[in-house]
């Protein structure tokens, strides 16, 4: 039997490195390998690119290079953002509000202060995903010294009002910080018109290595190391730069943001087409987040009366790789929190699947992929015990 | 003019990363390059190659796969250790014994627990640079939670009685934390007769990519996490796994390791026969560290009555790529905390070279430095305020 094609749709779990963003990368491992610190020639010149890099990165989002430090991946960042805030601002107060749907990076960071006595306000979100800014203003308290909301979620595709928001944090003089891990190299990000204090990236959620990520810090934000060490990152941040990596990271993301405009249309048509598509073909099927203010590679549908797992587990079979939420939940039994954060109940949040598009995917895939995915669901409903016979005999003539 | 050949002399500070290293890095950047998280084949693979690099590395010291975790660097692995234990411990006990010459990760994570109100003993080092095990156990008190000594020292060379102070640490149930960044792949270590709690790796050091290293926690060791997030190292160290960088730190390792006998015994007698030929070409040098105990391939020279920032140009100008010190720490002014460490005055210290061999330094490099080395050492005395007349007149007619 011939081997299915395979065809890749986590691109929100991971993206593969660019070939162009590959080819700066390599010379840096063993050749022009120097330490940045380091005072002669091979050093200079590793120092000479990370410059560059800082400026590229500093560039994508209309930053000051100084304020634009590199660190392992978007969790460091988020820990570093609200872990040294705490540090920073515990004498003047320990509340801290942010959202029920954001990454397990943030939404443990903050669980691990709540431990430390800090106290956290979890914003609700409405049914599509969305935090409310006008709740944020009421949530914000004399004691209150940092928001943390993400610019788009990683489950739903959600984009929330972070501008707004920030204006919000601004005018109160709160500190604010926005997770863009997964909207970065997305959607355009400003930090003139953003009002964010500090943003969390990763390079390999667009197309740039796994292993480097940035924190963008406002000028005149004050915020201790997380890591103690050397004199890197000016002071901020210990530990030899990882040169190759970052190099590769701002590549990917200058590419990104300059072939935005193309590619996001180009992802939004073939995303609606696909929603479209599997909406019509498939009965009782939800679309998670919201319809039209989501990242344009992020689909996420609950099925109804089938567990997501067993869908995965088809499609991966039939050559499709998808998820049934965040990567970093896998292996869990419990449902997403994001999913329950929409306010769906336990039972239709396991029936979830996150199908994100990226920049190789063919519209001819997904076509295909309708027609494989009806299937996998009609037979999954037709094994679950909780649908409904009478539907089920409907289902089956539509689609076996 | 010719340029000279560049000679690279200083792999304390970064090593380049092998070929056989990067030939198995190369396929998971854009080809293999699954998130380990995720359900389906893409990322499964990459799961299986993290968990044999775990392995890897877990049988270069005789440990546990599950002892080791996988980090951003040696920077990260030292502060996560030495906080987390903080954090962990201290409800029984404030105070840290460690010794007046670690690596910055080491000594700077251990001033910001001093202004967060823990107490540090900071044990001097005899001329060598040795730490005295019974100084540490002296130092000992009842509300002592850590003991942080490296090694081998990053500058020196010297290799510090880690076993000894290993076991004086379990005798008194003090959790004993090693920096083994500089040592790893340079000497053995074996986990079962070490007597530490705690050792942190780099993979930049032992001819492995920069952006990844590695904490030993040994099984039992309660250590709360740095970086909050995903489940990602059995919930203890969050953020998308740097699988090529991991993949390629194991292999490194494990080559450093399994070549250790041969290439050790090369780089020490290239080692001695320089340091041999330096002190008889050029008057008034110092070996600094323990002239035995030191690691296969550190040299550090002082020269009296020179600045090392000026010899590190001239040497450069001439293609041979060392350093004054410790990368992390170029750019500063102030004389290294090594060398004062061992009881060198201010101006002597300053005066310092150091040369770190590799795999790829040929003797006939070293030979031609030496003259050279002479050179440079006999000139810039001679144009040195603080060189006597006299000696200065010998060594013209000596070296020039």
């Amino acid at each position: 039997m011939q081997k299915p094609k395979r065809v890749y749709l986590d691109h929100a779990a991971t993206t593969p490195v660019r070939k162009e963003v590959l080819d700066v990368m390599l010379p840096l491992f063993s050749e022009q390998f120097g330490n940045p610190s380091s005072f002669y020639q091979t050093g200079q010149e590793a120092q000479r690119l990370l410059t560059q890099a800082r400026q590229t990165v500093a560039d994508c989002i209309h930053a000051d290079p100084r304020e634009i430090f590199f660190t392992s991946c978007g969790t460091e960042s988020d820990n570093w953002a609200i872990k040294g805030t705490a540090e920073a601002l515990k004498k003047k107060g320990r509340h801290i509000i942010t959202s029920q749907i954001e990454h397990h990076a943030v939404l443990h960071t903050c669980q691990t202060l709540e431990k430390q006595g800090f106290d956290v306000t979890w914003l609700p979100v409405d049914t599509n995903g969305l935090v409310d800014p006008e709740a944020v203003r009421q949530a914000i308290r004399p004691d209150t010294i940092l928001v943390s909301i993400m610019m788009a979620n990683n489950e739903i595709g959600t984009i929330e009002p972070v501008e707004t928001i920030g204006s919000i944090c601004r005018e109160q003089k709160i500190l604010f910080h926005t997770d863009a891990v997964q909207a970065a190299g997305s959607v355009p990000i400003d930090v003139r018109t953003l009002g964010a204090d500090m943003i969390s990236f990763s390079a390999h959620k667009l197309y740039g290595p796994k292993g480097v990520g940035a924190l963008y810090v406002r000028k005149g934000v004050r915020l201790p190391n997380l890591l103690d060490g050397g004199a890197q990152e000016n002071n901020r941040r210990g530990g030899t730069e990882n040169v190759a990596g970052i190099v590769g990271f701002a590549h990917a993301f200058k590419l990104a943001v300059s072939e935005m405009p193309v590619t996001s249309q180009r992802l939004t048509m073939m995303r609606n087409d696909f929603i479209k598509s599997v909406m019509a073909a498939i009965p009782d099927t939800r679309l998670n987040g919201h319809p039209v203010q989501r990242l344009p590679n992020n689909v996420n549908f609950s099925f109804k009366y089938i567990e997501g797992e067993s869908i995965l587990l088809m499609l991966d079979h039939f050559g499709y790789e998808c998820s049934s939420g965040s990567a970093c939940t896998s292996g869990s039994l419990d449902p997403s929190h994001v999913l329950l954060g929409i306010g769906l109940p336990h039972e239709i949040a396991h029936g979830s699947l996150r199908v994100t598009l990226g920049r190789e995917t063919e519209a001819e895939d997904l076509s295909r992929m309708v027609g494989d995915l009806s299937k996998i669901v009609a037979r999954l409903r037709e094994l679950s015990p909780l649908y409904p016979a009478d539907r089920q005999q409907t289902d089956l003539n539509q689609h076996v």
